[in-house]
């Protein structure tokens, strides 16, 4: 932990106040006190790790919850970890203050983080911590463990291999359309419902490790369905042909997009998912349900993998739809 | 590595072009197309991590050199590795990038990340990035191993032990005068000394390992000497005693700052060093002379370590000097 003192409850009071108690379950992280934090890695496993920045005005507005704005910090991070397979161990944060934020929101902040630690069984290793001129900035890096060998990659879809996701697609991409006004009349708890959706992931972290073993290939669905799938695609070097109809859909988005083939376009072309897509062989169908009905999250068969390139994507009525915008543009 | 497609080269070619080969000699990284990167972590070690992040007009300004900037968020946090006693293993890097850093700028970020990638035998693992309307902002994960247990820590400093630094301390504090305008005379070779020290730390990776079995506690300096070796104190329960005639000023320091106890006390205040401060009982002196020879890391002993709290810094006379301002405040 890189820190200097400071004004406002100080820095190092901050730390000790705050941010030291998420740390405190980690024996490697020495309370934040010292320049790194260790990790004994079991000899059977190797480590999976991983780094996302969200932004003010990027990822996150001033004035969302600053409790929502830690887990989503965080839970983009988790759902990367979750998508490999891996169990996740614990997270460093590097934290960019401006001047706008004050106690109060970082006591709040931390309550968001404290929340999904116990949610996931995992501890902060350490971090840093500084003033910034600009938007408010988290950087975290998440590290989890996987069997040797069995990280869940992106390359290792075959043909022959059926396509799953996990729980329902598009629903932030939904709940930002209501945040900006784009939605037209929607009930107070579709929008409590989409708006959620939109402002923290629910890291698939249960089901994750329980598809090593079954998944050929997994990524987590960020950039939005379509994009995603693109990458398992030109990563394993197959084809990937997705059927609308099969897109699951929550209720609440159906009542605000429709369901038919262009709603499905627009949710599969929506980003910040954060749920898991992933090919398998069609005979461990049977063990894959259990384990996602162990894990208490729902999978949905919504394709198949073929000889060629690229992603597919089939209406209704069998004919391919064009896919021109597949995800989010950052830049 | 979670990227998304852009505008300039595009985010996705960027990648491809600049970054990826970065992650080439890593096959934990996936050549960077992945969600996550795995490490094999060796069983007779533990992985030892930290994070620290640099920001435009904090830590860095606009017109820094860019690979300067990259070799400096690469080397605070290889500085913290080696303090610890690591060896380096790789790093993960999130990049938020403002409109005004074009592809020119990012070659030669990306130029000066592979040169110390090289110096220093690691490789990028994988990474993040965003673009953001703020300042440039580069956080930086870097990951390394020691045998397990065998972490230095600010923890262990016993009495009887003496307190030794790498390098020359003040260097940056120096730098960061003369680039302000704040210093008097300097000849060419001296400012570009200075600022060179203040610009791009020198990590003593080389030396950091072969502390192990000699050194009873250690950190990196860079909030200054005094302040950081308060922390030693503060986290081993002891007192430290620094003799300002022992601590090591480089010929330039000492032109523009002079050698009595106000410079050395000047430069033992300032942040920025990178350098090591350790402690180790006074039997280890031949090997540890023997280890800093052959790493080619100049080691001095500056102190001792008594029975009680905080960091006394004795003048020539072997009076109290006051420190009033110990190290650089962030906020």
């Amino acid at each position: 932990m890189h820190v200097k003192p400071s004004r406002r409850l100080g820095e190092f009071a901050l730390i000790e106040t705050l941010v030291a108690p998420l740390a405190a379950g980690a024996p490697g992280a020495f309370g934040l006190r010292d320049d790194a934090a260790t990790l004994a890695v079991p000899s059977s496993c190797e480590l999976v790790v991983t780094t996302d920045a969200v932004i003010e005005g990027v990822h996150f507005l001033r004035d969302d919850p600053p409790a929502l704005v830690a887990r989503k910090a965080l839970g983009v991070n988790l759902s990367d970890l979750a998508a490999k397979g891996a169990v996740p161990e614990g997270y460093l944060l590097a934290l960019c203050i401006p001047a706008w934020v004050g106690d109060p929101w970082l006591e709040e902040f931390a309550a968001g983080l404290a929340e999904d630690q116990r949610r996931f069984a995992i501890h902060l290793l350490g971090g840093d911590t500084t003033s910034t001129p600009g938007p408010l900035t988290l950087a975290i890096t998440a590290m989890g463990t996987v069997r040797r060998g069995c990280t869940l990659r992106r390359a290792g879809a075959q043909p022959g291999d059926r396509v799953f996701v996990t729980g329902t697609i598009g629903d932030a991409g939904g709940g930002l359309a209501v945040l900006k006004g784009e939605a037209g009349a929607v009930s107070g708890g579709d929008r409590e419902f989409l708006i959620g959706r939109y402002r923290v992931p629910s890291p698939r972290v249960a089901l994750g490790p329980k598809l090593i073993g079954h998944a050929s290939a997994a990524l987590d669905v960020s950039d939005g369905l379509l994009a995603d799938l693109a990458h398992i695609a030109d990563v394993s070097a197959v084809r990937i042909v997705v059927e609308a109809a099969r897109v699951p859909l929550s209720p609440a988005l159906r009542r605000l997009w429709g369901e038919g083939d262009a709603a499905v376009k627009r949710a599969a072309s929506a980003g910040d998912d954060y749920e898991i897509a992933f090919t398998a062989p069609p005979g461990v169908r049977v063990p894959l349900e259990n384990a996602a009905a162990t894990a208490g999250v729902p999978i949905h068969e919504i394709g198949r993998v073929e000889n060629g390139s690229g992603v597919a994507f089939l209406g209704r009525d069998g004919r391919d739809i064009e896919i021109e915008r597949p995800g989010y543009t950052h830049f």
